[in-house]
């Protein structure tokens, strides 16, 4: 990893926290919250919203002061089920693309996917120091290098508690809870006022790893002013508290014990390492050997343990091959797949398809994991094909298997009240996530004025006192597919949606350019509309009615190709229609000699 | 509706409740489960389990007793994800083709789709009586009318109490609670002794339409003896009791008084006449006419307001064409949409799309209903639309606006309880739904190889003291795409998926029939592949590497079109991957002259 030492020593510094800071008094900030400058701020922070709202996933944000401009995450999202075809979607960049020069770096909350995923083609474009935790930047190194650019960028670590100066930006590092170790929150203090911006978060009194998010600090800004709170809204409809990662551990201590003679298999997500801390603990206090599979899983498991993320005593892990010289009570597996992922290690497990595990009565299968919202139907799927074969399996409804990395209402409502931000914008989820986030902070007696809603696009600027939304900048989802980014649009996506539900027809004719005889043909071939083998009477039906329709146009002089297509085209999709109710497309080709 | 009096007279009766039937003292009877014959049956029964297993969807069950078959529900799915273009699926009709002369009849337990939705198909080939309550039938009359066979079909009203007998069979209607009204269970009477099938139901005390579930007669006939228990499992994942219909109203009476000067839209399923009796209630009460959307919503309130299911005062329906004449204060739109359906009246709604009905910010909208699992996406979809439209959005998370139809833990347990079947038979479920519900069972001290887990295509025979798996019929998928049943299969699947992934490349080329050189083209036209005015280089370099297939082809001496159309097809999918990192279908023409 390209970690940029020097540069991080003048820029870097640990935080100085100020204990004569006077305090303002009043709740819902409505006193000073630019405590460190004497003359009042003339221009406004602008924040551009590039991502991550009305949606799940791709999660951006750019602030402006003074032609200086810091990117906060770079995520990227999957894509819907109408997105035919397309392996993810990341952010428009023209904005960025625009703005380049004014970049001083980007700095990254965590080393979630929805939150680096798109990093590689932003980098690609603009080279910038990037900021994040040791796990973070590894997790994004790792990336980068699959894209090839490991080496041109420049990865900058940095600690909860250290502080980056970047231009008019003081960006403080602030730990947080959340799924994966290392997250961070940020205060991004700045000649108007601070500004914090939570990332992902939950509040975890008794976390696996690392402390329990800087509630001191985020305290301590709260009381020295805050302008404005960028806040997660995951799971802002979800009343009460997030449960404790370590309710998940005492799970898995409970179901390990009832598991007696069977071989253990726990599908979580790769991401995950305190789960996985859990499920390894689990398994040493068994007595049972680790063996890992998945590719994800395997990748995440070996830099966690590089970097001393995950505790693993010696002789433990095992290889996936030598798990069946193992008998069941002796082995634990864990697994990729939680989501019902078609080509996943449980899914391969499941539909009997895995090169090196095959599972049946003898298996006791954990699903450590809630179904992702639109991935319900597959891992219903996979758990009905694991008890069909006769495995015990433990899936959310049945023991608290899972726990959520984000906060809940309760934790929500705390963070407001303690960092008490005069502005309150909510970030990070769909228009319902978002609204129940405002809800929560009218609750907290937050002014309606005072709470802005962003769209996708939506640029605004903040004032010492005011908020105000000043138009939209070029954002939206940009779908890659293959090497292609961007090159799938509309149309193209309107085409595989037709092509997917009723097929194609091609109806090729030779014909001779001067007087417009056919030559050879027509030949009508398809794909996708009906068992042709079954439906030959029909196919020849389409073919003497394109004939008739060729002919036709030639009787009436209609030599142009464009028109005779369009006629072939209407009538033939009309005849189909009323013979199988479908509607394939349908490309007439014409070869002229 | 054909409804057949003559008929009814002569096999229906009402029930003959008998109360010197000897008792069975043990529970989980173990003692007589025929008490009405003298002589031991030395025929079993079979069933056959012809669908509803390991599925959520088209329920179907076949009991043979000596060469008489009758049948319970006929019921149609709606197709998985992965089922292309598929409008819905039906039962693999061809064990009961084969079996034709023996059907007595079909028995329908309610009117849902997942229990009648597949029976037109099934009396095209099969014509026999068809016997349900008044409103099932009258629900399945007006599907058979849109397929043409309402005339010639023989529909027999019964009503919760009687008894139809037919060949052997006893089959005796038991009214149950369900999300619509008119639902029944079955006991069917068998020489070798009763079985009840359940049909979906729940244990509601306070239904909104007609009685609460017969639990006097379940229990008298638990008392008599019960041979089997074929038990609806949908929701034995789930703990506790299904809260009551009743609560929901109580919910709109509250939200109603909220909703104040605005506008009301309440989104539910069509078939719900409960709910709907509830909303135009609470409409009443609060002095708002009623209007309704969505075509199977004005559909299933005219039939349920003809037969009296609802209860409508004078005035209060108005058209949804007037609903622009009144102010919001004054009205009630009841609306499909309720599972985020793109083309359904809230979805359009939501997306502008709506002729008569423009929703803002003097909306108060409540989904009252669950998305059914696979649409949470697009139900999140239109709730989202419909929020940053500025229209207050209610749903499930937020109050208790739906109640389930089916029977939670307690409630399938009392029904255990009550019957005291010596056979339990987990039926309409998933697998995760039919193990939970067997668990349940091995709770109550059924004993394990008294309970069977049937799979689609079962067939078992019971005996008085035994159950026995005696191997399967032919069951499964049959999909239906426009007019065509069943002729789209795996093939026409695969290609259809292929299609939607990377689209389709078509390369035609005409060439000399007898010295084999080309003499037109090779033309290259895609559709889904890429947007080709931005691609035009790549389309261009397509074409002259398939020109140089075809020429290396011809100075190799292959001329065999099969062949030259393999290699095409092979350098041109490795090219564009490499290009691309996409395998779009490609499909070589040669047209020879």
């Amino acid at each position: 990893m390209a970690t940029q030492k020097t540069q991080k020593k003048t820029t870097v510094r640990p935080v100085k926290r100020r204990g004569s800071v006077k305090r303002s008094a009043q709740h819902g900030n409505k006193g000073k919250v630019n405590p460190g400058r004497e003359i009042e701020a003339v221009s406004p922070i602008k924040i551009y919203f590039l991502g991550g709202l009305n949606e799940i996933g791709k999660n951006i944000t750019a602030y402006e002061y003074n032609d200086e401009i810091i990117i906060i995450d770079c995520g990227m999202a999957f894509p819907d089920s109408d997105m035919l075809g397309v392996d993810i979607v990341i952010p428009d960049f023209t904005f960025l693309e625009k703005n380049k020069e004014k970049i001083k770096g980007i700095f990254l909350t965590h080393g979630h996917e929805d939150h680096i995923g798109s990093l590689p083609y932003l980098l690609r474009e603009i080279n910038v120091p990037v900021y994040g935790t040791k796990l973070t930047l590894s997790l994004v190194d790792a990336k980068l290098r699959e894209h090839g650019i490991s080496k041109k960028s420049k990865l900058v670590v940095c600690e909860a508690g250290e502080i980056v100066h970047t231009g008019c930006f003081r960006v403080e590092f602030i730990g947080v809870n959340h799924s994966i170790p290392d997250s961070v929150g940020f205060a991004i203090s700045t000649p108007v006022g601070t500004i914090i911006q939570t990332g992902d978060f939950k509040i975890d009194s008794t976390p696996v790893y690392g402390e329990m998010i800087d509630i001191a600090r985020f305290s301590e800004l709260g009381k020295q002013g805050v302008l404005a709170l960028l806040m997660d809204s995951t799971n802002a409809e979800r009343r009460g508290y997030t449960t404790s990662e370590r309710t998940v551990g005492e799970s898995f201590e409970y179901l390990f014990s009832k598991a007696e003679n069977k071989r253990i298999i726990v599908a979580t997500f790769a991401s995950n390492i305190q789960r996985i801390q859990q499920i390894i603990d689990a398994a040493v206090a068994h007595g049972r050997k680790v063996a890992v599979s998945g590719r994800s899983m395997i990748n995440v498991v070996s830099i966690a343990m590089e970097l001393g993320y995950l505790n693993v005593p010696q002789g433990i892990i095992i290889d996936i091959s030598k798990v069946n010289s193992y008998s069941p009570e002796q082995i634990v597996l864990i697994t990729t797949g939680s989501q019902g992922e078609p080509m996943s290690a449980l899914s391969r497990m499941a539909f009997a398809d895995h090169r090196k595990v095959i599972v049946g009565p003898q298996d006791f299968i954990i699903i450590s994991a809630t179904p992702i919202p639109g991935n319900e139907k597959t891992v219903s799927k996979v758990v009905n094909e694991l008890m069909r074969l006769g495995c015990t399996v433990i899936y959310e409804k049945m023991y608290e298997v899972h726990t959520s990395g984000h906060a809940c209402q309760e934790e929500l409502k705390l963070m407001m009240g303690i960092t008490r931000p005069r502005f309150f914008i909510p970030v990070h989820g769909e228009m319902k996530h978002l609204t129940a986030n405002a809800s929560l902070a009218r609750s907290m007696g937050i002014a309606d004025e005072n709470i802005f809603i962003p769209e996708i696009g939506s640029q605004i600027e903040i004032y010492e006192n005011e908020i105000r939304c000043t138009g939209t900048v070029p954002a939206g989802k940009i779908m890659v597919d293959g090497y292609g980014v961007g090159d799938v649009g509309s149309i193209v996506l309107r085409d595989r949606k037709h092509l997917s539900e009723d097929g194609i027809i091609v109806v090729v004719t030779t014909m001779d350019a001067e007087d417009g005889h056919i030559i050879t043909g027509p030949d009508v071939i398809s794909r996708g509309f009906v068992y042709v083998r079954e439906s030959e009477s029909l196919m020849d039906e389409a073919r003497s009615l394109v004939l008739d329709v060729i002919e036709n146009c030639l009787d009436n002089n209609i030599r142009e190709w464009g028109a005779m297509k369009g006629r072939i085209r209407d009538d033939l999709s009309k005849f189909l229609y009323e013979k199988t109710k479908r509607s394939p497309m349908i490309l007439p080709i014409i070869m002229e000699i």
